[in-house]
């Protein structure tokens, strides 16, 4: 129950954020159903919520939850006034209108058809108006409490990997599901709630499959294995792969790994303020290419990463924007080569003015176990 | 990668089942695009799916899914033609033309307003319909393969807390956290992939709050402590809930205990084929009215449970329809002291003709330790 320090006016200035697109959205108040963006904006952490932003301040605004997290919504958002009903984007639209909202705003690439159908049944002589994203937009840049938390939960991550590797944990004989769990369990002794995602484990030719479940197959001498794994730290997610061999490379091994840092070091290079996010997967595609691989390399470099495990930005062929200091980033190429083996090489980074700073520090250099 | 045996011959009864419901809906085809629903109909399991379930057969029908799942789709999916493309849902409406489709029913329960543009322009020619719920309608009664599933996860989940318990891991000085990390060790330990759910460990009076979070707080003699976990299996999920108390109970937590036990045996009694859910809720709800404490019963009794751990019916109030063999479903009252302590009981069970089949099988005697 215990609320971060600083969670609350840190949240309130979020809304204050919010507030000042609102006219540009040309809506009087925001109705936040995704419980992503209510505990940004507010801090609470139940998973029945909905928020109405009002333009006119914080006295107007209204959290509505049900009866299960009355006393810790009070605990986690003691600014704002609560209404505890279970359908509550519903009961907060019929509301609405008594607080003076002409036209109110829906976050329209979260909420369902159907929703929305309720909602304008509810919203009586309220026009709702569609507003995508504005909530999303001010998560792609971190403030520093953010960085502080994706930073312990890159570092969980990191000394799972160290513990794992000292006492010998990935060797011939253990199964892929075993390295999972043992991986899992070593984040939360570092701190972890649970793991950031599915934890990949591949080993041998299953490390060609780019999202491989892991399974009861065992590793096994000469064997690519592949690990994909993150750590979950108040709210925020890690993410990271390293990929590792169960003896000496062999020469292929060896050449499709060099190929996959080059182009992972092409596409940290390319993190900088101000570079349009389709030019850095560019940057490390081209590496790829370059070698003949451009095929096998069948996903996009990296996304953005925060409270939600992939986020805006997406650094991809068909992303848009730029990068912007703050943004938290994965850089993670792969090179498939079904039925042999693949590489994937990822980071988690913060967009820096100068050079990025790394939060995975767990080395890059092939590692022969 | 390996997938489980039966499973492609009862995907594709499922989609006959789902075809039979089309004409139904006035609409060619399906277009699901919520991926529980997807690896129901098809038992592919990655997180990037769209499919087009055709009245005409499974000749016309696709799945879409992206680069990264081309291997495991051709392994999970063997008996549909796939097409690769990461904008899975907009590829497939943009085919159906093609396919004959006049009219594509479409999810417009699990489909965003935004989304649902985008399909408009894609689908050119073709009318979009709203279509909710028919998958879900299916899901509602399991079948003997998903009852085993849910078998196997709930006693995962009596496995963990019997174990946890001959441990002496509930005691005095352990922590909430540790002891639900305790318990989502032991369930992987006894086959779990996971936890189905974030763990509830609340202790003393945390034991109030319906849904707590595990905190550093330490257990103390004389406390009540409340667990409500559950397993994942082969996708499926258990729920359970049980509270102790450390040491002697007071004649205060007796007294709730046993009225929460009676208001949870009366839920039960009501699980048969052909009662309303709502009326379920009022037996056990009535129960603990008649003590004085129905204001302090701030949830429903209970919900479906499947492939996701809350899926219809709700046994609440406001729940509709009424149960069928085969349904699978939570009973589990809870009463709530607030400052004090708050006791709940939860079963799964499987609706059958006769008596209903208990699945998680932990004692519901008060435990003393």
């Amino acid at each position: 129950m215990s609320v971060a320090s600083g969670t609350v006016p840190r949240a309130a200035a979020r809304r204050a954020a919010l507030r000042a697109l609102l006219p540009g959205a040309g809506v009087d108040a925001l109705l936040v159903t995704d419980l992503v963006n209510i505990r940004y904006l507010t801090g609470f952490t139940g998973s029945n919520a909905a928020l109405v932003v009002h333009a006119d301040g914080d006295a107007a605004s209204r959290l509505c939850t049900d009866g299960r997290y009355r006393t810790q919504a009070a605990d986690e958002v003691p600014d704002l006034e609560t209404v505890i009903d279970r359908a509550s984007g519903l009961a907060l639209a019929g509301q609405v209108g008594a607080l003076g909202v002409g036209r109110l705003g829906f976050e329209s690439d979260s909420v369902t058809v159907d929703a929305h159908t309720a909602l304008e049944a509810a919203a009586e002589g309220v026009e709702l108006r569609r507003a995508p994203g504005l909530v999303q937009l001010l998560r792609l840049v971190k403030d520093e409490g953010e960085v502080a938390a994706l930073r312990a939960a890159c570092a969980a991550a990191d000394a799972a990997l160290a513990d794992l590797l000292a006492a010998g944990g990935l060797a011939p004989g253990r199964t892929e599901r075993e390295v999972a769990l043992d991986l899992e369990t070593r984040m939360r002794e570092h701190g972890a709630a649970g793991p950031a995602f599915e934890t990949i484990v591949a080993a041998g030719a299953h490390s060609a499959i780019p999202h491989h479940r892991p399974t009861g197959a065992a590793l096994a001498a000469g064997d690519f294995v592949k690990m994909d794994f993150g750590a979950l730290v108040d709210g925020y997610h890690s993410d990271m792969t390293r990929t590792v061999v169960l003896g000496r490379a062999a020469a292929w091994q060896r050449e499709l790994y060099e190929l996959v840092a080059a182009a992972q070091a092409a596409g940290r290079a390319g993190l900088a303020p101000g570079t349009a996010v389709s030019d850095v997967d560019a940057a490390a595609r081209q590496v790829v290419a370059d070698a003949g691989r451009g095929a096998e390399f069948v996903h996009g470099l990296g996304h953005g990463v925060g409270l939600q495990i992939h986020e805006a930005p997406a650094l991809a062929k068909t992303g848009t924007g730029t990068l912007a200091a703050g943004m938290v980033v994965t850089v993670e190429p792969g090179v498939y080569l079904e039925g042999r083996g693949g590489v994937r090489i990822e980071d988690t980074l913060v967009v820096r003015d100068g050079a990025p700073e790394l939060l995975t520090c767990t080395t890059k250099e092939l590692v022969e176990l």
